[in-house]
């Protein structure tokens, strides 16, 4: 067991891992190649009886855990959203794991409360959100979208669904590109996930408004209650744009929750140039992005701005006697901006990263990711192998094999991902295969670009010759 | 900024912080003296344009976060339930956040998802929980009891709710005595916080079998459908203990779920001489405890056990193309478990504590900590300045200040927490006030034990004297 004494000592012990970590981590296979159950497999049934060296855990750290990890941080992983980190956010980790606190009220924990106030104002301040916004920190979008949908709801019904259940016939509309987590979300909330309506998309997978609107109409003559329209900034599977200052006129007439889900793409809006994709944004009465996908700050890090916090407090508002607190009501208690009583001190690692960074250099790397896909999506569109779906846009392109069988994308993307040089993901789009890729990797640099583009061909040469 | 070449000596500069901050937690005050305000005012209104240096950062951390920081792991934090941590929890923490994985699903992260699998099975096993439970980690108690209730209101309405809405008139029960989380969780699930009953305790907090099954069949004879039933292992005021058996023979005898809320007290399940108190779980159909209150891994770790995990996967289960993998259905995709979507590698610090620790190692210092709360029961009940409230009980004492007034106690407990020695917090008994105690941080000692009954008598004598 670790004491006082020689925690230091066994504390260099990981750090010293961690760096070596770092130091091996563009050899390591990005994708893990592991078979369902050789992780499992590799663990003892049983948890040992009496403790162990840390040495001996490292030991099986890198014999049995590590080949088991699919590497996030590796700057050759192109998949999915990033999840992206910086070191600065890690040892803002570190100090929030060593500090220990629980950050469920104001007096628990006076710094993390009033640190979250301040990091959410700094972050509206950085990506020009209007001063009507007021943040706090969830743990993810999935989350952040379900406050909002439950906060609709309550505010549609006076508060009563809170009290008395749902009532029948609530409805919520997004795209049909919009993310799962909205009809996950209508089905927690005890909407039901056919209450969820999904408004049809134009070709580049934005929200028709006419559509919404038609949807909207519709239901309000059919005696139904519309109360939420979730927004995509950037869908996940092609990062379509809803047009968000139609859907906000609409939202306003038809008197909608209006909640604009920018998980990923937010992060660009610390860019000037970018800002006018978020047009409307006035509008909202909430919004959610996420630092930690694209702005290099650890996983868990979802911001979540609301115009009216008291109604996300009434929504979420309880108050037992043993959390009562002599400052409550004067102080930002935050167990009741969303679900967990258990709050993580997550203020600390973005406070380090906007520090450590600073603004500018937060909009350096955004900018250099965003050249950085455009340099890959120029030289995988010049090469005739390819063709992009999508113009390359917040470091994102969408492309498939040129075959007119999807199965050729499938089977390229499967054997590159296996390999474990890099890792891409996929969606489908207009029902055909579409490869995703991200150059958003914090550390990534334009040889890792490189290496992408030539492993695709490389496995593309390879296929083609085996047929 | 940060770079590879000089990441290890900038994290060299944060353990030697982390190692001085362990070196000095027993000097600091433990519960924070900071004014609403204080610590915000104390940060610039905007983030820096430009990159900072660490020291700048570290520079602000001692002069402005930690003097707001009310340190949790601090030996004399006997206040709530504890989120005690300790150094192989901590190491554990900075090796998942060097990986920064996201554990949404398998082949984002093989090793997390099995070691997850693999850890839950240790848990259960360390607990003597029946092998017919599987596990998963969720972020809190509060979450996984949502969860449960979720999954009743699922199971109940043949998973109609999710699709359709939530009926009128679906019941939940539990004591009066029962966590905040419930009524919250049965306010979010759409089920309607008046359709919570609140059944009647004994004079030991524990919740009466009889009203229970009262309130049922009452209910099912108006017409309505009962779903669940949450007992308490360990309310959080008085850790009353519900009757697991009988209520278990209730639920059976109804078809209601039964989850146990075993947030705390859980832990104490390690000890084969107290696994008495859980007579009946082999009936339960789900349980939460946590290692992130009093098994000495950092938070957040929530244990969530249920019987039918095919229940719980058809609840959260969604899946869109751009979540589609080769394995799905041979593996556990975890973000079908739950609510967020995206999902930290918590099972490594739990890999960390258990390897290090041993169980032998976590029941000695379990038993250490019942220990010191008995001696501390003692010396204050034998002061006759203080009547116990309970017998002292796992790590736990309940007492006020031998007047007829409540409002000695409530001063003495404002006095002390405001001094920053000691930290305790409170709750109501009977309609009284009364001081909880816990001496259940990871490293406490009989000498911070004992300060906490000198410190109690010095503030009450001091306060006599004055009057």
């Amino acid at each position: 067991m670790i004491t006082r004494q020689n925690f230091k000592k066994e504390a260099l012990g990981i750090l010293d891992w961690i760096d070596r970590y770092f130091e091996r981590l563009r050899e390591l296979p990005v994708k893990s190649c592991v078979k369902p159950g050789e992780v499992y497999n590799g663990i003892a049934p049983h948890a040992p009886l009496m403790g162990e060296e840390m040495e001996a855990i490292l030991k099986d750290l890198d014999s049995v855990i590590i080949p088991g990890v699919t590497h996030w941080q590796h700057p050759s992983f192109h998949a999915y959203f990033p999840a992206n980190s910086s070191y600065e956010s890690l040892l803002g980790e570190m100090v929030t794991a060593a500090i220990g606190a629980q950050c469920m009220v104001w007096e628990t924990s006076p710094a993390a409360a009033e640190l979250e106030q301040r990091m959410t104002e700094w972050m509206a301040d950085a990506v020009a959100l209007p001063k009507a916004f007021t943040g706090v920190i969830q743990d993810s979008a999935s989350s952040a979208t379900l406050v909002a949908i439950i906060t609709a709801r309550e505010k549609a019904t006076q508060f009563q669904s809170n009290i008395h259940g749902v009532p029948c016939g609530l409805r919520v509309y997004c795209s049909s590109e919009a993310h799962s987590s909205i009809e996950k979300g209508v089905g927690v909330a005890g909407i039901g996930r056919n209450n969820l309506v999904k408004v049809d998309t134009d070709s580049l997978q934005r929200m028709i408004p006419e559509k919404l609107e038609k949807a909207i109409s519709r239901d309000v003559a059919a005696g139904l209650t519309p109360i939420c329209v979730v927004a995509a900034m950037g869908t996940t599977g092609t990062l379509g744009i809803d047009p968000l200052q139609e859907i906000a006129a609409i939202c306003s007439k038809y008197n909608v929750w209006l909640h604009v889900d920018a998980a990923y793409a937010g992060s660009a809006l610390v860019l000037p140039e970018y800002r006018h994709l978020f047009q409307g944004i006035e509008h909202a009465d909430s919004l959610v992005f996420n630092p930690h996908k694209w702005m290099f700050v650890n996983f868990d890090c979802s911001l979540y701005y609301v115009k009216e916090p008291d109604l996300l407090i009434r929504t979420f508002d309880i108050l037992p006697e043993y959390l009562k607190t002599a400052t409550h009501g004067q102080v930002n208690d935050y167990r009741d901006w969303g679900i967990p009583l258990g709050r993580r001190f997550r203020a600390l690692k973005l406070w380090f990263v906007l520090r450590g960074f600073g603004l500018e250099g937060i909009r350096q790397k955004i900018r250099d990711h965003i050249a950085l896909n455009e340099y890959f999506a120029l030289q995988i569109s010049q090469s005739g192998c390819f063709t992009l779906l999508k113009e390359p846009f917040l470091g994102f392109t969408l492309f498939r094999v040129n075959a007119t069988d999807d199965s050729v994308s499938e089977k390229l993307l499967a054997a590159v991902n296996a390999s474990g040089e890099i890792y891409l993901s996929h969606t489908k789009i207009n029902g055909r295969f579409a490869i995703r890729f991200h150059a958003t990797q914090t550390y990534i640099q334009k040889s890792d670009v490189e290496k992408a583009v030539t492993t695709l061909h490389r496995f593309l040469t390879e296929r083609q010759a085996h047929q």
